[in-house]
């Protein structure tokens, strides 16, 4: 059987989604087709506004309905400690922690050769630009604890040393809940250089 | 932080869906936001597609582009052999295995006095109203092996026996792959029940 044409098209473009196989796929589709009308249009109405009306911040980069973004707004924010960070995701994460009160710059990736991802296709430019004119005392560098994160850190790291700004970047050591016997040998050893006096 | 209203919007769509959680929709709306636009274009597009074109099929109501359904049209089924199953969902499924060329008839569901859903609510007059005109020698019974769907089959079954066409229902037993030890009793009782010559 021929699935009908507009089914089968749905189907396709969720199954282009991060972590949508093709039987969620068509699960999903399923799903909008058979509820009142109501729940597509919903959801249509939605990603139409989304693709509107969302824009990176003039500042910061982070995703904003509005030209500036909602920490960059808030005159609450502590303006001289800044939190650099992959993506804009990495932001809600750090917000869910209530841990801190600085600002952000989202750097729209990392430094991967590989990909093809260089200095220039960062907003590292945009970074220099904003220490020049903010008084920043603080860099927090946290970007992914892997080797293109590393990477990164160490790059910028060299960058911003001439500065004369505090450069840091988030522990290393075990997740919060996990187990001793099922931690990898580098997390250990990390933790173990890095412990702290009780 | 407050998430970027937009954003948020779209969030709290996907996590509708069927097996979305919170994070999951995190994710997809980010991504979403991350790719260049056309990839949500084509999703909005595909979604308001689904939700103009898509209609039931007015013989078998299964779901359809066109007034009557890809299987309803081709003149190669057999329209002697009708299968009854609860969802258009089931059609691609037993589609999938190849093993079937009659035509289906979409309940729309299965008797449930607990959800309140009654033989008013199911496509059950529509399917006496097909087999007076049509040439039908045998019903299949496809649905749920489950006691809703064991209920209705059974109801279907009481229903259709004064006409005089064979009735069928999917066979019970051992799922192909699976493993006897971690098989549950009653599927094991039934698959001794019908055991098969060989």
């Amino acid at each position: 059987m021929e699935i009908a044409e507009p089914l089968r098209v749905v189907i396709e473009e969720l199954n282009k989604l991060p972590s949508i196989g093709k039987k969620s796929a068509q699960r999903l589709a399923l799903h909008l087709v058979k509820k009142d009308k109501k729940e597509i249009e919903d959801l249509i109405r939605a990603l139409t506004d989304l693709k509107d009306k969302i824009k990176f911040c003039k500042t910061c980069f982070n995703l904003s309905a509005e030209e500036y973004c909602s920490v960059c707004q808030n005159p609450k924010r502590d303006k001289s400690t800044i939190c650099i960070v992959e993506d804009a995701s990495d932001i809600i994460a750090i917000e869910n922690t209530n841990e801190f009160n600085g600002i952000y710059h989202v750097l729209g990736g990392v430094l991967s050769p590989l990909s093809g991802i260089g200095v220039e296709n960062l907003k590292i430019k945009e970074l220099l630009e904003r220490l020049k004119s903010d008084h920043v005392k603080e860099i927090i560098l946290a970007l992914n604890p892997d080797t293109e994160g590393e990477t990164t850190s160490l790059y910028l790291a060299k960058l911003l040393r001439p500065l004369n700004i505090r450069i840091t970047r988030l522990a290393r050591g075990l997740p919060i809940g996990g187990d001793l016997e099922f931690t990898d040998e580098a997390t250990i050893g990390r933790a173990v250089l890095n412990r702290i006096e009780m």
